[in-house]
């Protein structure tokens, strides 16, 4: 194992029936690991995960403690959290979907216990899907609140209306802007600073729309209702004001195709899950400069 | 009205002789409204607004809350912005152009109390005015200490010095920073991520400085004592490092003039007020790719 | 003095050799001084810096206050910090030097103090210290938590093995991301919004490697494992992937060398210390346009 | 209606079948009242009050908030109360009865939610309820934590072991301290500082048994396995040491019974429901002075 | 100066014409000179003392902070104290009253600022005198919500409508009780524990008047509407239920008259003032025994 | 075993040459065996005592988090805490002292953990140490804080300058007053509501002198500079203005030597270690009745 490099012992997670409770029992043995090695944490660990009976509580907790104001209190809001969690399976395996996206995406992600409890883009997400579904059964004045304590505390920023799919990697999240009529699909990979903004004052649709597995590079910036499609890379730091054809990448500000415009080079992995964000850019940045 | 829309029921609110008591009873009759429709909210409803008997005890309240820590304490900041807000009525005045702003010009604002409660952008432009009303009586240490809770709260970093109209809209907000010298003028709207920075070590006036009703989009740097004209539109993710002339768009990294330097294209619009990112800019885009 | 200077009155500080006793004398001057003229401030000094014996029981203070949560209490931080600061003095004196670097580079720091309590850089470069040496002793999901805290109090988010030099400049810091693998030397200046970041989801040595000296400007993302040149200048909103010889300037995005690849032109200042952002620059953008 | 005298409108209420979804009902409506005519009170009642959809969600909510520290969270609590209350109707069913109680007996009850927000003896031994309901499943370190807690907060000391009855009024109730194997009976009225306590360092059956109906005046002490009889008046100020018979008035330092221990008199009313503190104490009193 | 005596090397302060404002300035220099003499606790007393500008803030800041909990936040408390205290002249002259009384009569006390910050009797009381106005103003919910908050974190349980005079001591205070129709008058002190109580569960007249300058001992239960006529003393732990003539004394269980009920002795000092709790009482005592 | 008995397997602790280091292994084991059994309370138990490598680290943190208040921080009074007891070791060996007092004479404490954790009279008497300590070392003002703060958390009321001895159990607690001259031996066992106090106004030495071996009853009231002899016996609610001889036992209010005044009945044990409350006594009453 190269220096640096720190990974828990657990062989790589299969996607068996029960994978969403195998998760969970994942993140209780790494959690009881690092109690014991790590008595200073232990109470952190103790409250956060292991005294509860599943993740949806943990969540629940955790996310209320997190996002708690003087004026909303930890009670109210982990009372919505369990309620919505409890009800709805789909929240919970969007979860686990999202845990195994940055457990095999971050090399930086040691353990499932880690982004629970540590990645602001995952706990961003999972508390979007709650403010999303109150969203729909109109509970919408609630519905902004909680988008106000998620963008305040996490300084993520995903109007509660945006729909988002699973298997969703924030990737360091801070400034992560998501528009009020953007979709984003399914096995996305979004860095820090991304904006999926809109354009003019009026309302409508006019937000971007992610195709599943797509790559978004640090601080790109997609205004408008245009369409990212399936598997395509946008490059860190790009401006993108028009659609991007599946599989190619964009790069620059403003956003251009790599291999050009008329006929641009199509890659063959999906950058949402390879992570690469870099090849086929460089070369043509040499080539640039 | 199309699908994924929510908005009050209001008609466009009037600019009265009485404009900011229309809106502070606005604002008390959303609140009423939401309160009834979600007692989950109510509480939280009626300690931020419906318990106070004016705007101005509305925002101190809000906006203690808010920005106080363990050292900080809410009392005292709650103390200090009443204090402000009673004996400078321009501050509320001020307030208002800001929340017709944000109602104005972002469809996602879907009520006066949404932008009060929410925003962001809203409350730490509101308590920046606060903190630049210290700057100038000399309690500079204090305005500081508000500067950077401010900065922590809200991931919104403004110099307690920089002059900033009214009608402002900082829409998302997060990561925006403005310079000590910077001077921004009225019916401004500025995207998050927006830097107006200086450069160098020395002191001086050494910040950019906007003119009335700029657009400046998501993730632009501007950096320098340049002049943003009247009415101009800075794209996305541009970087500014000189003067922009009034009523053009600027665009890129570095930034060029849209229809170029000799002879930019000139519009009609007011962007800060029209929020028009884009028009102008793809063609363009297109064109260069 | 210009218009809207504001500086405490103080001879610069010289390097003598009980240094860091200076500095921490000078802190307590100035905060006695602002206590005295300011009393709704006084709590505030008092217990931060002015009923602490030493500089870092005040640093372990108020990071512990700062960062602490309902989960991770302030007494268990102020402990941690406390003994990691006792136990090595060389995180003193990277405090020490840090803070000169603020209050020589940034002409917006008034003082030390002022940079003490109230720069999120300077804290979360303190606080990422103590992380990186926890890290260093294996343990690394303490180190991992503290990390967590860091990002979401101040929105700066550098992984705990991550290595940093002295004498560092995190000016505004908001949405700084530093990656697992990344260098940083000695007297480095970097702006808000920067990324070193990784690119690809294998492990192993991935994030760049900053020289000393270098300035990186806002916004500015250097994706891979690069090596930026020491005194090499990054402008504002650069996207950079490959290496930056020393002393060179590389702009826009993708970035290229001011002067050309093949020569790029050389400056003789060490721009982390100048902080001299834009000039070369601007011609360029002028000429470019 | 004298002066000084303050009484919601409502008729008395009658035990119907759904008594307890009566009383429920009238505490919504006794809240809403309060929060139309006090808006500064308003967010205190819905968020402990109006917001919840049941008694025991309100109760659980409500203690979980006064009960929590910064070592028991209020998350935890609320959890703990919740799932206690939700699984055993008799708590939500004594809980009523106490409420009757305190309304019924105490001329300073101006309401249900006047009881059910504010008297601390109500409060703590709701709480109790749900240590002694641990104590017995032997979850024995928990019940032990939330008595400590009981006791901080209300300085109401019941042992988690303690048995209590049904309709209880704790008047005042600072300071009352109850054994581990006492026992009280139903309808009984105990003011504040009272006490039933053991003798002896020896474990075992060592602490007073109430029986129903018994009314015990402030500042009482009564001590070992003795038994007060039903519907028995123990006079202000008491040290009881021995049996007293039902429905017998014992009073004094050591305690005599009135009328004489050979042929005590006999009262015809409950105290422990009528609160005749004094009746037939004070000619006495007089006699002997 | 005998050993184990502290005070202040203040003259006994006069009462001239601005009494108060000499108290309030004796007050800060106090708290200045604890300040300087121990850092540890500068903080501390700037935020309750030295920052305020009247001794109503700085009250109102206080009682603020010590009454306030997760549902009634300390912001809104204070601004009801500080209203309350702004608009009336006689909550502030009583305050000072109270702190002379402190002063003057408890030689434990050794500073007015003693006093003001760490007596929870003269705290309650103060606080006590807020509610008590909210309830004539028929603001009743809100009084009886304050007196609830005081009854839980000071353990001193005045009921609201209680009027008491001014020059009071309540030394100690924990579990003082007082009922809704009790009266006393100015310059008395009353110890720990004692309860001024009801009987029985009508409405109407029901509790103790107590005359001026009365001191009642620790433990002493008085019930009824009875009558302790000026200048009396009861005995510690005495158990009143009859009325007692002036300036007599009263003690034992059930009270006794010293001096018998037909010529009960007459001291010529102010127990309420002299605070000789036990001069006329032990010799009895030993008589007896 | 009897039903309703619940303690901890251990064998009686002997004192043997590391007794303390015994003790605090001990306390670590029982919490260890807790925080198993019942994962609600292992964060609490993890936080307060098993993430501590000393019971003065864990006496420290819990009382600075007891005692705490908005400004009083917790990292504050853990950093008095912690200075005091490691810089005075009899303060450690006084603390354990007290622990084995508490399990050796109060059947209901069933262990040591139980005891540092939730017993208020213990922590009380801990935190007096340390603000006694504090007042011998003239810092008054910090030494009467603190003892405001000790008073308003656990309703125990104990003069800072008060002399304490060892092994003390304070049972209950809550209601206790100790004056500023009193003085306490070792070994004494003292119930709630029992004070030591005064008389007049006037400083110097008047307060109770309490032997070794003593044990004082639950609301027993001790007024003046009078001695309570070495294992004198104290009955429940009694007052007490004279000596009382050794081995004696003083009951009633005003109190009389059991046996009479001449040749008191004098009893063998030791009454502060046996507890023995009530033999000799109730006969007594008996026979008065």
């Amino acid at each position: 194992m190269p220096a640096g490099e720190f990974r828990y012992p657990s062989s790589p997670p299969p996607e068996t029936e029960d994978d969403e409770g195998w998760v969970w029992n994942q993140i209780k043995e790494e959690a009881r690991c690092d109690a014991e090695s790590e008595p200073a944490l232990a109470s952190y660990l103790y409250s956060t995960i292991l005294s509860h009976s599943s993740l949806e509580r943990s969540l629940s907790f955790h996310l209320g403690n997190k996002l708690c104001s003087s004026t909303l209190l930890s009670t109210l809001l982990y009372d919505l959290f369990l309620n919505a969690f409890s009800t709805d399976p789909s929240l919970r395996s969007a979860a686990v979907a999202d845990l195994r996206a940055a457990r095999v995406r971050d090399p930086a992600c040691v353990s499932f216990s880690h982004c629970l409890l540590n990645y602001k883009g995952f706990l961003a997400c999972q508390a979007h899907r709650v403010a999303h579904k109150l969203w729909n059964q109109s509970r919408r004045p609630l519905a902004l609140a909680l988008h106000s304590r998620i963008s305040d505390v996490f300084a993520v920023d995903i109007h509660p209306a945006a729909r988002i799919g699973k298997g969703i990697l924030f990737d360091h999240a801070t400034g992560v802007v998501v528009g009020e009529t953007a979709v984003i699909g399914n096995n996305v990979s979004i860095l820090h600073h991304v904006t999926l903004g809109g354009t003019g004052k009026a309302g409508g649709d006019r937000h971007p729309k992610i195709g599943d597995g797509v790559l978004i590079g640090a601080g790109a910036t997609i205004l408008g209702n245009v369409r990212i499609g399936e598997g395509a890379k946008i490059g860190a730091g790009s401006v993108v004001l028009i659609n991007v054809p599946p599989r190619t990448t964009a790069v620059g500000n403003p956003a251009r195709l790599v291999g050009g415009k008329e006929k641009p080079a199509k890659h063959e992995d999906v950058p949402g899950e390879s992570m690469d964000h870099t090849s086929g850019i460089s070369e043509w940045s040499d080539y640039i400069i």
